[in-house]
């Protein structure tokens, strides 16, 4: 593996678990009226795009990315749309 | 172009403004206080890694994307600070 791969595998990595910290801090204080739901809304359309990218390509590496930041960003609009008033 | 050239470009380019909703509402309300800077500063990691993930492949696909992402999330990490308290 080039230096590069190694790079770009490590920087994959931390794009899955770019969203946990905001889940977590959305889920523990139960107040999301600052969060824009659009962003959420477009990350989860974009994330469907990706991971049909994936499978086209066969890239594991894509679809797995995709499949957690999928996840997170519907989980994510799931706690926006439950405490967006509090 | 294949399609999932298309597709990958599409998503790319959707991509890059993932963040641009919530600087607008962030901005917008002056309030942050639900944001996680957690989030935003993997983020600002993270694609710091993508670009120079780019630049080794001379792929600027992926720098602009990130250059982008840059800009928004080291403008929300900015705007947090500013507003995490109203």
């Amino acid at each position: 593996m080039s230096s590069a791969d190694i790079l770009g595998y490590a920087a994959g990595a931390l794009t899955a678990f770019t969203f946990l910290p905001q889940v977590i801090k959305t889920w523990k204080s139960k107040s999301a009226k600052d969060i824009s739901l659009n962003m959420f809304i477009i990350a989860f359309v974009n994330e469907i795009m990706w991971l049909v990218y994936g499978f086209m390509l066969d890239n594991w590496v894509i679809i797995l990315t995709n499949a957690v930041m999928l996840g997170m960003s519907g989980f994510m609009i799931a706690l926006k749309l439950k405490y967006n008033h509090q």
